[in-house]
C-alpha cells in the first residue's frame, strides 16, 4: 500500500481547511445577519444573535469539509462553488441543531468553550416567567428554527434540480439516522442492567458518528458533483463506515484516558455519566463473573467516587479491553487507509482524505 | 354581500373534507408503513407505529384541506392530484410534529382522545432508564424525525421544480414563523407581571394560529397551483389573517366558557395555565385599578381555587370583555366573508371557504 508522506497529506488537509472554513463561517455569520435585519420583533432579533454566535463558535467544521472535498473530488464540468459553501453551511447549521438538542438531553451546561444555548438562554430570560425550564423550552425550539433554515437556505440554492431533490432526500436520511442514533443512545443511558452481547454501542458508533460524520457528507458531496453511480456510493460507504467507527473510538478512548487541556473535555464524565462506550463493553466482555459484577454495578451507580473511577479505569486496563480497543483502532484506520485507494475520486482530494485519516489515527493519550 | 345559504357552504365544505381527509390519512398510513417494513431495529419500528398512529389520530386536517382547496380554487390546467395529496400529509405530519413539541413544554398528559407522545413512550421505555424523562428525550427527536420525514416526502414529489422551491421556501417560513410564535408563548406564559399594553396576545394569535392555520396552508395550495400573482398572495393574506384571529378568538373563549362534551377540553385549563389570550388582556384593560390589581394576582398565581376561577369568568363577563370579545369575533369573521370576494378563486372553491368561515363563525358558548 502506497501511503504519501504523513506531514505532507496533513498540510494539504489543513490548507484546504483552512481556504473552505472561512468561507462557510462568512456565509454563516451573513445568513444571520440578513435574517437579524429582517426580524421585525426584538426578542427575534436577540434569539438569532444568540443561535448565530453559538454556530460560529471555533470547530472543525469536519462535516462541511468532507462535503466540499468530495464535490471537488468527483466534479466534472461544472463549478458551483458558492452553492457548494451554502450547502456546507446547512451541513453546519444541522449540526449545530443537533448539539443544541444534546446539550439538554444530556443536562450538559458546556459546549464549544462556552455555555450550552439552553443555560444562555435561560440567563437571559428566566426573569420574565416562573418557568424554570424555560432556557431548554426555548432551545428546544430554537433548534428547530435551524432546521427550517436549512430548508430555506436547500430552497435557495442554483443546483441542478434532479441534485436537489437528491440532496434533499439524503439531508432527512442524515437527520433521521442521528436521530435514530440519538434515540437508542438515550434507551442505553442511566441503563438499569447492561447486556454485554448487546449490539447497542455498535449501532449508537454507526449512526450517531460513522453516518453522520463521514458517510454522509461525503455521500451529500458526491450526489451535489452530478455523478449518480451506486458504486461508487458503496466504495464511499464503505471506506467511510471504518473511518466513522474509528474516530468514535478515538473519541471513546480520550473521553476515558485523555488528557483534557489537549482534548478540551473532562477525561471522567464519560465514566460519570455511565455511557455504555465500546470500549466499556469490550471490558465487560473481557471480565471474569465476579469482577463484572463489581465493575456493573459500580458503572451503573450515578454516583461515584474518585475510587469508582479509577476502579473502571483500571479495569478496562487490566482486562487488556484498553490494548484490544487501540489495536482495533489501529486496523480500522488501515482499513480505510486501503479503502480509500478503491475510491475513484481525484488524487488531490485523496490525498485531503488521507489528511482526514492521519487527524483521527493520532490518538494523544 | 352575497351570501350563500349556510347549510349549503357547509355541506360543500363537509363533502369535500369527506372526500380529501381520508386520503390524507391513506397516504400517512402507507407512509408509515413503508417506513416501518423499511426499519432494520424493532425500536424503530415499535416507535414508528406509536408516531403513525399518533399522526393519525381523529383530527380535522384543516390544514391539508384549505392547501388542498387553494390549489383547486387556483389550479389551471395541470392535474397533480397524488402530489397534493403528498404534501398535504406533509403538513399535518408538521402539525403532529408542533403538537408533540407543544405537549413536552405546556407539560399536557393528553391529545386528541389519547396520551400525549411522550407519555405514552415514557409508559413504554422508562423500565430500561434511570432516566425519569426518557419519555420527553425519545419524543422531542421522534418529533424531528417528522421534520425529516417531511423533507423525505417533498424530495419525492413530482412537481415542476420552480414550484418546488417556492413551496420548501414557504414551508419553511411555515414553520419559523409558528417557532417564534411558540418562543413568544413561552415567553408570556406563567409570567412574572403582565404589562396591560402588550402586544405579544396578539403577535402569539398572529404567529401560532393565524399564519400557521389559515394563512399559510392557502398560500402553499396557491403557489403549488403553479400561480404568481404578487396581488393575489396579498389578498389571501389579508383574507386569511382576520379569519385566523377569529379562529385564535374562538379556541380562546370556548377555553373559558365552552362546554367541555361539546369541546373535548376542559374549560378552566386555561384560566389554570394563565393563559394571557386577547380575551384575558381585554379583561384587565377594562378593569378598575384596584380590580386589576386584584385580578391580575390571582391570575398570575399558579395554584388557584375553585373560586378564582369562578372570579376570573366573572371579571371577564362584569367587565364587558365578554361582550365586546364576541363582538370583536363578529367583526372579523364579517371581514373574512368580505375579503374572500375579492379573491380570484373559482366560485366552487370559495363555497367550500365559506364553509370553512362558518365553522368558525359558530361559537357553541
Amino acid at each position: 500500500m502506497f501511503k504519501k508522506k504523513k506531514d505532507n497529506c496533513r498540510d494539504i488537509f489543513r490548507n484546504f481547511s483552512g481556504e473552505i472554513v472561512p468561507e462557510i463561517d462568512v456565509f454563516i455569520k451573513e445568513f444571520f445577519e440578513k435574517k437579524i435585519s429582517a426580524a421585525d420583533s426584538e426578542f427575534m432579533k436577540e434569539i438569532l444573535e444568540m443561535v448565530g454566535d453559538y454556530c460560529l463558535r471555533d470547530g472543525k467544521r469536519i462535516r462541511p469539509l468532507l462535503l466540499l472535498n468530495s464535490y471537488y473530488g468527483y466534479r466534472k464540468g461544472f463549478k458551483k462553488r458558492k452553492e457548494m459553501i451554502k450547502l456546507g453551511g446547512v451541513v453546519e447549521l444541522m449540526h449545530s441543531l443537533l448539539l443544541i438538542q444534546d446539550d439538554i438531553i444530556d443536562k450538559s451546561e458546556l459546549r464549544r468553550g462556552g455555555k450550552a444555548l439552553h443555560i444562555l438562554l435561560g440567563d437571559k430570560y428566566s426573569h420574565l416567567t416562573l418557568n424554570p425550564l424555560i432556557g431548554q423550552d426555548i432551545a428546544s425550539v430554537a433548534a428547530d428554527i435551524l432546521f427550517s433554515c436549512c430548508i430555506e437556505i436547500i430552497s435557495g440554492t442554483d443546483i441542478r434540480h434532479d441534485v436537489k431533490d437528491r440532496f434533499l432526500e439524503i439531508f432527512s436520511k442524515t437527520y433521521e439516522k442521528t436521530a435514530w442514533g440519538q434515540i437508542l443512545d438515550s434507551l442505553n443511558s442511566m441503563p438499569k442492567t447492561i447486556d454485554p452481547e448487546s449490539n447497542a454501542p455498535m449501532q449508537i458508533s454507526l449512526m450517531k458518528t460513522a453516518y453522520y460524520t463521514m458517510v454522509y457528507p461525503l455521500i451529500m458531496g458526491y450526489v451535489l458533483s452530478g455523478e449518480k453511480n451506486k458504486n461508487e456510493m458503496i466504495n464511499i460507504e464503505a471506506f467511510a463506515v471504518p473511518l466513522g467507527i474509528a474516530f468514535q473510538v478515538r473519541d471513546d478512548l480520550l473521553g476515558v484516558f485523555g488528557v483534557e487541556k489537549d482534548t478540551g473535555k473532562p477525561n471522567d464524565s464519560d465514566i460519570m455519566e455511565g455511557k455504555l462506550t465500546l470500549l466499556v463493553q469490550n471490558t465487560i466482555l473481557k471480565l471474569s463473573e465476579s469482577d463484572r459484577v463489581r465493575f456493573t454495578n459500580i458503572f451503573l451507580n450515578c454516583e461515584k467516587s474518585r475510587d469508582d473511577i479509577e476502579f473502571v479505569r483500571s479495569c478496562i486496563k487490566e482486562s487488556g479491553a484498553l490494548d484490544e480497543t487501540i489495536q482495533r483502532h489501529r486496523e480500522l484506520i488501515d482499513e480505510s487507509y486501503n479503502l480509500l485507494d478503491d475510491l475513484v475520486m481525484k488524487r488531490f482530494n485523496k490525498d485531503i482524505m488521507r489528511g482526514v485519516i492521519e487527524s483521527v489515527e493520532d490518538i494523544p493519550l
